[in-house]
């Protein structure tokens, strides 16, 4: 059961569909095989990321990007002389953002990997430590992308469910496996797990990698990263997309012990040793490094979370808890694909997944105030034409 | 035999070396094993790229860089505003770059695809072509990548020898095989094959991939995209890192037919689905779209190397015809080695392979005339000092 592949954009009516869609890239999906395709190539079932149209007017609460800009220091660092430089390649080893991300953590230089997107890193990451005789473990309901790179490298799964209330059960993990990953807090759930929880489970998942995917991790919960010197068999993996607003220039990172990082290492330099272009270890530099802005940055959001809930559990809804920079609310006056549906006539975008479980939520992104109180009042219009 | 891993940076002089080598950052190689490891990385040989010092002060000749910077165009392009979006994902499908391709090759969108530096695009295209139950094909001296991709993706390959005088014999390729890949111009020999020859080829294999990696093709020779259109079964693999001055900035493409495109974005999908960020897109469109300034450097560098070979034919130097922007030079004074070392401790760095008939040559990229005006007094110095 793929997450990606089952989100769904629900089919508008004509006229709203040629509206929004019209300047928007969708990735056509060609189902036809060619005789030129390796046997992988034709079984493969890519990764289907969020809508990214380019509309005028639209609140875009769908994919979850950071509604302020990166840090004035990102726009300082990218001068005349660092674009007139292009013409060299970057430091294959991105020695200097390495080590701004080892002072930033306080751990050893050897210990940090980086990568062209925290999906880069997860894929390296599969790659190098899930090809194992037995199934490899996650949640049921995750990143759709888990699934997606277990095709793409000949990778067994076995999907545990969510518990009831869309926890994730850590004690389910303790049973044999070629690895572990889930991320916290999850998503789309947005739920966290505490470090002792995980602490627990590393501590009879020795044999394993055990991978904690740590992409919204900023926004309110603890990151493993304090385990990972007690761990060899722990790995982080963070990105710079979200938390420290550059989506844009693709940049993740991995901590772990130097015997994990130097697989990654190995792979990557067997793909495409400059995976890290000049502009993006500059501006990843400066982001990491202005932690005034970045604190700055989560706690706005935070708080936006904090009043957007209040708002919409006055408005009937239901909604998970989050550590995350979304939630995911259940509507009670209509269905989730109804409301999504009115939501995008009225140029809000949300993500609606056509999953079981969770078919009666919405994931929202949280944004500025000002936008969730375009979408509040857009709930209240909608809600109250009943 | 792998290329990339018997290059040798030559052990210098205490002095010398830590002259140079104090502030690179080498990839270190970390032969130990982990039991965290997937068999695949324990038996992965990675690529070794060729040096980065970060030295003031250096001639730098050793990684085929363009001297000249990147089109006015791309600092233009690159403004306070585009930084301020970067919390914005890319569009996945790159559709406003491939659009400018397809119209500066006069081919459909649909034939073009985009990567992450055309290292990446190679990746992909072993992974989606070549997998196959006959071995691949490819020359024994060529880009060292080739045998790295073979063992991540578990490829068979065989080695076709270069003719005596170091050309490609593309009527061995007329044999039973899983695919085909050779440079044009072959690196790094930088000798080029005429269209003529490879649609010969073409016409004897119309069941696997044959991939044209015209990373130098701007130089002087002839581009295989002409043909594409005839041969389903071509793939053209460029880049933006040489004739266009962006390094930096990790950006290649692909022109084949819609039905090879496809398995590209599918293997893509599966791995990262944003991997070209929104400023490499933004420069890779400028770069593109400034014909006149990608023309006046190209003939710059074309107009440098031939001046070059000349005065170092003029120094006894044997000279294999180049149409790259780098000549494979054979000094007669000193060993391959000799001069290497000798240039080095001149703070000048070329690229020498410790290979069986390449050991006797150095691979020297054209700089500008000034650089090159350099190399050609400091070899006169070292010559004269016999």
């Amino acid at each position: 059961m793929v997450l990606s592949n089952s989100e769904t954009i629900v089919i508008m009516s004509s006229e709203s569909k040629s509206s929004i869609s019209e300047s928007s890239t969708p990735i056509s999906a060609k189902p036809n095989n060619s005789r030129f395709w390796s046997e992988l190539v034709q079984e493969l079932e890519p990764y289907v990321p969020g809508e990214q149209p380019k509309i005028q007017g639209l609140t875009k609460l769908n994919t979850n990007e950071n509604p302020y800009p990166p840090s004035p220091k990102v726009v300082a660092a990218i001068t005349e002389d660092v674009i007139d430089h292009l013409r060299l390649y970057p430091d294959p080893s991105s020695g200097r953002l390495k080590n701004v991300i080892a002072n930033h953590f306080s751990v050893s230089q050897d210990s940090v990997f980086v990568g062209n997107g925290s999906d880069e890193v997860l894929a390296f990451a599969f790659q190098a430590f899930f090809q194992q005789s037995a199934a490899i473990l996650f949640p049921d309901i995750t990143y759709g992308f888990y699934p997606v790179y277990c095709g793409l490298y000949g990778i067994d799964s076995i999907e545990l469910p969510l518990a009831d209330d869309f926890t994730i059960k850590l004690s389910d993990y303790e049973q044999d496996n070629g690895g572990i990953i889930f991320p916290n807090p999850n998503a789309p759930t947005g739920i966290a797990i505490g470090l002792a929880a995980i602490e627990a489970l590393l501590q009879k998942n020795t044999d394993r990698v055990v991978i904690v995917d740590e992409a919204y991790i900023d926004f309110g919960s603890e990151s493993a990263v304090a385990l990972v010197e007690r761990y060899p068999n722990l790995l982080v993996v963070q990105t710079l997309s979200k938390s420290r607003s550059l989506a844009g220039v693709r940049v993740g990172f991995a901590i772990g012990s130097p015997e994990l990082i130097a697989a990654l290492e190995r792979i990557k330099n067997s793909f495409n040793p400059y995976s890290i272009d000049r502009i993006a270890e500059l501006a990843a530099i400066a982001a990491i490094e202005d932690v005034d802005y970045f604190e700055s940055c989560c706690q706005k959001v935070i708080a936006t979370r904090e009043s957007t809930v209040e708002q919409l559990q006055a408005l009937g809804f239901d909604i998970l808890p989050s550590a995350a920079n979304f939630i995911m609310a259940k509507p009670s006056v209509f269905s989730a694909k109804e409301l999504f549906e009115a939501l995008r006539e009225a140029k809000i975008l949300v993500r609606y997944f056509s999953k079981p479980r969770i078919e009666q939520y919405l994931r929202i992104t949280i944004g500025t105030d000002e936008e969730m109180q375009i979408l509040v009042e857009v709930i209240k219009a909608i809600q109250s034409n009943v």
